[in-house]
């Protein structure tokens, strides 16, 4: 694994964390971006080789819908970038962690992701992604 | 901010904890160290440039204790390397952000430590650390 590609947080109002994480970062966020398929709109911020992203629900259907009924907002997901997603799946599997998708998804940025199982892993929600070139 | 310098995962048990992400990382962790003066054992991982502080509690009254009484395990903080940490402090202070300290604290590491409270950060428990050189 080459680094944390992003830390994902769950938030209500999107419009309103980014105004709240701009101040906290000292800059504006990059871009925003609606995923119809996850029923979610995203705003990103770059932090030196790192992002963060808030990601707050535009469907009930959305698990992080799901996420803030169940919880308060706070950190959701983190995203492990590497280079070869296929290869740390297999790892990963043969070590007994399971995944939550047994071939990679594609995700937004010419990405291909994939999702550990959080009861595997301390209960954090781990995202492999790799980009596609 | 110049990068995540660590994110801080909330255990039960260090071992355990290690002996899982060892697995899920493919590499073993670089240092464990016990920081009496908040209760708890700490287990680093090194991803890229960027670091996963698996952090149980040691005494009853950590705040990472209480931290896994109301909550499952899972992702505690995240924290952001600042060059210069009374700049920042001042900065976000005056961007309406509270600080759960009013200065710097001395953390592991040769560093200064500052947290902001939660409740301002959409419910991510942000530190700003920098390095003392």
């Amino acid at each position: 694994m080459k680094k944390i590609e992003h830390l994902g947080i769950a938030v209500k109002d999107i419009d309103k964390a980014n105004k709240r994480f701009a101040k906290i970062f000292g800059k504006e966020h990059y871009k925003i971006e609606k995923v119809e398929t996850e029923g979610v709109i995203t705003s990103f911020f770059q932090i030196g080789s790192n992002k963060i992203e808030l990601v707050a629900p535009t469907s009930e259907s959305s698990p992080i819908y799901k996420f803030l009924t169940n919880r308060k907002e706070g950190m959701h997901h983190v995203a492990f970038e590497v280079d070869d997603i296929y290869f740390e799946m297999l790892r990963i599997k043969k070590e007994g962690i399971r995944l939550l998708n047994d071939k990679p998804k594609n995700g937004a940025d010419n990405k291909l992701i994939c999702f550990l199982h959080p009861s595997d892993t301390n209960g954090v929600l781990i995202e492999l992604t790799q980009t596609v070139r």
